[in-house]
């Protein structure tokens, strides 16, 4: 697969990473983690504009896009501590939803196979099934535990006719075996959707999904520690999905089915870096920025900051662990 | 009255559910619970739009508007478990104050007389006075206590040289007698007004007004405790109003009179739930979502999801209580 | 084919008109024009949106929907002298292309065989193919020349590894003999697409193509009269196209691929108007509406008027012609 | 009456001129132009937001607020040349019409009486009842003639049950006699209200008003011939009655009931101005600017501009003439 | 230096509260609190439209402009219990730093040396060196505390290759001497910026930076407990610089360099508010509202409000003291 | 000089030609045309927002970024039959005037001496003085001739205290003597800005504008033609500035200056392209895009599009003429 660069606008990168092509193995190899735009919008049930979230995520960000960003906190710099680099859109043509799938499987297996780790920028959610299937591949088939922040479970059965909309990537995840039901935790549900009958199924195959009401009662830490818990039983490695739509709509306007009463911009972020930091990440996405509603693109730098939480941490493991602890002071002598 | 339908756009109905006619005694008698649309403005003391606001409330949802909506965390769905029904627009001529009114006042009475819960989608809060007027007649007069979400007390005396503006209805409600000052229990007010003189005369009415500082500092659970409380003290019935002004503008903007330093729309969910939980709620308001101040829908969405809280609540009463613990796992078996 | 109603939102009807079921066929029979939503963006090339665009010109109009509207200078009540009822939206999913075209062109078929006009809400323009070919099925293929108004040609071979595009139905119409290449009148072209193979291949079809700079040195009405004395030779019938970034995006913001220097709503109307009152329509659609690039809704209020000029216009020709003439004056007596 | 400032927001002039109290007798009688805020929206029979009008007229506008603009073509600085004045906002309760009206009225009528010209910035077109009432009472009923531009005739009877909407008030002023129907010229109308019965009506009272397509036809300067002609034959007087939706929504997108179809802001300010320059106006007005829905605001650019090409052209009359040729060269000796 | 008034736009001032001339010396001796307008966007990094945020700030308040804002739960009405007078803006060149800098500097300094406390409405936070420097000249270099917020270090070395943008001004005030790096205090830091080099001379000044990490950890109250006692080690005044950017982008959408994560507006208030009741506040400036992206107006909203909650707090220390606990109920007798 | 990139967001290019460094004297020389981005507003007197115009304008096209743009009507494709290149942008730092203009006429001089024609993407109208400063210096002072299209004569002395606005570049360009004023022609004039003082010193120096009452009158054409006669008049080359605002607000909101009243885009694309056609062009900018005030980016579409028919005329130009007459029929054989 040689390197398509930009479904929409221009060929840029994530932040000013270097660029790769799938077809560059060396380059592959050498590299931690490979960006991957899934312009694809096309499972949306209500607001589009998803196409235009990979573009946005790359670049909502008001430093220079130099392939540098050291973290306060965690004192990495995760796009020069890590091996970054960006392998632009997966071609994936509106209205074409076989093919577009398949496309982005064959890419995000790539980069697995290659041993780096896929960043996905969603798209809409069903990007999901061929960017978490991509990694189950070279895995091994219920070998990779989930971590799925979001409003919405994604377990639906068929919406409008199909299989295969933003709502239902989970299911088919599951039903194809490619995760276990029973290694799959979903934080921040809320809201009137799905109904009972699939809400059976769900308990069925034994997911633990934390709906915000346990959320704000128990505290999100208490309820990040069982599900890490659960994630490392017999799992290998896990994979770490965030729907935009997880933090209140507040916090992310501009996507395209906003629930009212999540997360804030902070807890997400803080999730992130802690999944990241003790928990061996394989893959991950972060979905359902739509910049058409996403006024003065508060929602497109959140999804950026949600990468860069996520390297960052990873920046920390590969270097062995913190050697500044975030929660303390921030400068050294006071 | 027959059904006026819809003051400004196409007569739809509160996501699917099925239209009634106020003249209809049958079906009124068979309702749990009656929508009405008070698309009035004209109180509004700064941004107007509110007029727009039962139009956008009804339908600002990504769901398809199918008339069922259950519930995740409490297992019912409000919209089949209740008999809800949406009787359009009540006919409030812009300009035309008084007429208004008197036909907001009759339309919520005719709904409260026949056994059924008026559900009023403003507007603007100056609809208030003939929402609760209109269930307190049917009650008794100082029968009904007042929940009342807001950033301001509403408790003006004369404003711009009118009595009936959006900043004045929980005085006139007090002074007629239609509900007592001492079972007014007000949540989230801040910012500067009203005034030492206002502030002395609700004083003098004995009313209870939780300021934000307060809530910050003891909890809005405990706040609430205090609340209810008062609230059952005497009344058999409560009638809630929420000005979704209560929250800050950074989770509702499209508002005609932001405050900042509100709760978050979690909080008001969460709120708003356990009152229709625990206590007999007769009346509901839900007001002052201006559309065109509201960008990406958040405020119309927050305002739907305060609506289906408290109808899944009040189904939730109607069933005997709850089967299922929100606050506990959703799924079943882990 | 029963009715779907609407994909996205309420289900509302043009402006208030009747609903009908497509598969009633008495009321189809009794209809001289039937609206079809088509809520499909997968075709789009650049920004997505339009799939909302059947809601928004069903209901973008500050006038009351009730089912009338009288044209000021023509002097007909398009929506009470001509029986127009709205048969919801088809049933077209998100990323399922092979699907959703053949159910469009199902329900366009089923109106035209009904005899009656098909006026279909886009949508983006790839849904020409099933509209145009849905009317060519009924009145046969090569029989129905066409109008299309845009700035782009729309003759597209391959976009993004797919034929079916909104850059590509107006070749595939073409190759599939449903319309006749020189009874192709296309007007409004501008900007710097397609390339010379593909120019190539429109004038060895033989089509007529009005590049702006064109309509700029004849004028547009000399255009028109050419067009018109081709439209009608050897053809029955005339399908209108209009794509509604054939205007500026001064009048047209709200739309996927707006190109400047187009033609201003008001010679869109007047041409719409005419082609209507000289030529036997008998098929219509109105696409590329995208919503959430409409601020203050004007795209969309265009396009609503723009089927209300084209049913006014054909109210004129049920009627028998102009009893008033709409350049004189509008009043009688002066 | 006591200067009452603003409604809303801070009390500032027109682009910097000095304020002046109704009450204050020798200041109004110096003065040439007094204008006048009517922030009411009460009238709007769709879009609200027309309260904010007044402030947004008075201050967009991207030269400094000096109170002085020298026109270009003119040669004359209308703030300058002429003494304008700004008497704040007449106070106008939002939700009590009758009060509103009383005091615009009386407000105007002061102006009238003291010789002055009064500019009123609206507020929706239901001000205009007052404002042409006030100068009428001044001039005599019967002895202004009504130069009208706006999409709409205004001529309803009766609309939501009240007669004093912003759709009403030319039949109020014409039944009431204030203003004679045969010196009634409207301008731009287009769309599709009023139905026949408000058109016999109209044509009764032999009105003359030139719809678009009319104008499309004839050429506006044409038709302007005509009404200048109408408009001063027995009439000492001119009422120009700007609504700014007579443009284009993309002109004038800031608007409640935008029509499409409409004329270009360069139409507009070249009618105006020929208006100003050839009739002697007694008063104006200038409304249906909605900040809201302006972004960019570009609508309140335009009523701003309007504005001052009035006044420009007064001060070219007041001078005695023009001194240079407006569409000559504008600098000497090329 | 004598009134330059308004650099965009009107000359309004501060919620009404009377104007003031820098050049009257008695006017100013007279005053507590004296605000100035910093229209200066020329330091910005990124986006620019801080130069309209003095007139926004000044005037985004639904209540009437009529200097009077009895706080709630202060019970004082700060701009009447202090006298509170706005000398305007500043003239600061657009494009011009030095001579808009040096303005700047020597207005503050006037203000300071009267014995009133400087308010400056920015602008970028490049006008903080001014700001501070001025109060700092007064009050003597060293003996004045910095409480910043913001989620910037601002204390960059060279930008753009330039010494004086907006990230730069707490480097250049501790370099100067005006400010001592160990009694300097930041609040709200995070993100990814500065770099390792920065932070080290950060942590050789000895300043005390809470980056938000910490804050969530250890709580925002006990971060202000250390703070305070820091910033009264020896210095007999603070100045208080509030970047509101501090907050999180869903609560100050407006603004140049938005960084999710941050605090939520009610945290800003409750902590401003804590700063001005505490300490001995001698100078302050709210900077970085950028009104083109600040939809809804929430942004200057918030600003606003900070502005008002610190001279709230101020007119209480002037009062000698609480005699409301803002934490208790807000109505006597209940 | 170094490549510098972009001073704001990813490195692109002008619709994805290849980049250039102007140290690189091999490739300049191969040039024919040498895009640079000048993103400063530092000179703007009203609305900023103009340092992201140079992004826009690059990147604001729905079609694929591959260095490629037939033009339909001229059938050239500019970025192919020119050798077009793109420098990226000038280091131009906010709140640096001085270096930031030196730096941009020192590119501009670099390109312009290698033969090539600098066309420089605004910024805003300050820039226009280093551009054909940097022009004329290789040209030869007073060789070159100036069509300026511009709401505004930006020949002011003083603004805001400084030289060096956006309002004054052209009068600086005449004093230096870079340009003679006799050869310096403007069209679209209006408004109320300058003064007669101002408008005296542009007659002295008999500069030629065309105010918009004078073009409505003659008509564009007529216009042009006596423009360019003077053009060619003793100059060897022309220098070709559009300022967006030329344009009407409904055409070109996103803008910093708008002035009602504009040319549409229509007449601007034909304008420029007859000017590209017919005239030695040597240089160009295209300046005061604000993408912050520009919705559904139409503004920064047109101003590509200016580029773009600029590039295609001059591609005619280099190929030795018209092939195809654009005035008739798109497509060969009808």
């Amino acid at each position: 697969m040689t390197r398509y660069g930009a479904q929409f606008g221009p060929d840029i990168t994530f932040l000013g990473v270097d660029p790769v092509d799938l077809d560059d193995a060396d380059a592959l190899a050498a590299a931690d983690v490979v960006v991957l735009g899934a312009p694809w919008d096309g499972g949306t049930s209500h607001r589009a504009g998803t196409r235009f979230g990979p573009m946005a995520i790359r670049s909502t960000d008001y430093l220079p896009h130099d392939g540098s960003r050291p973290h306060l906190a965690l004192r990495v710099d995760a796009l020069q501590d890590l091996r970054v680099v960006d392998a632009g859109d997966v071609l994936m043509p509106p209205g074409e939803r076989e093919v577009a799938m398949a496309n982005l499987e064959a890419a995000v297996h790539s980069v697995a196979s290659a041993g780096a780790v896929p960043l996905v920028l969603g798209g809409d959610h069903a990007v999901a099934l061929p960017d978490a299937t991509g990694v189950a591949r070279h895995h091994g088939f219920g070998k990779v535990s989930m971590i799925h922040f979001d409003a919405h479970a994604d377990t639906g059965d068929i919406d409008f006719g199909s299989l295969y909309g933003h709502g239902q990537p989970m299911r088919r995840l599951i039903e194809s075996g490619a995760l276990r039901g029973d290694r799959f935790l979903q934080i921040g549900l809320r809201g009137y959707w799905p109904g009972p009958e699939t809400l059976a199924w769900m308990a069925s195959e034994r997911m633990r999904s934390f709906e915000m009401t346990e959320i704000v009662a128990r505290g999100l830490t208490d309820c990040l520690d069982e599900a890490f818990e659960i994630a490392t039983d017999e799992c290998e490695a896990v994979f770490l999905s965030v729907d935009i739509d997880v933090c209140d709509p507040g916090h992310a306007p501009g996507t395209g089915t906003p629930e009212p009463g999540g997360l804030s911009s902070r807890e997400l972020l803080d999730a992130v870096r802690r999944i990241c930091l003790e928990l061996p990440v394989a893959g991950i996405d972060v979905v359902e920025v739509s910049p058409p509603y996403d006024h003065a693109d508060i929602t497109a730098a959140l999804a950026n900051r949600v990468c860069l939480e996520a390297l960052s941490a990873m920046a920390v493991r590969k270097r062995g662990g913190l050697v500044h602890d975030p929660a303390g002071p921030l400068l050294e002598g006071r």
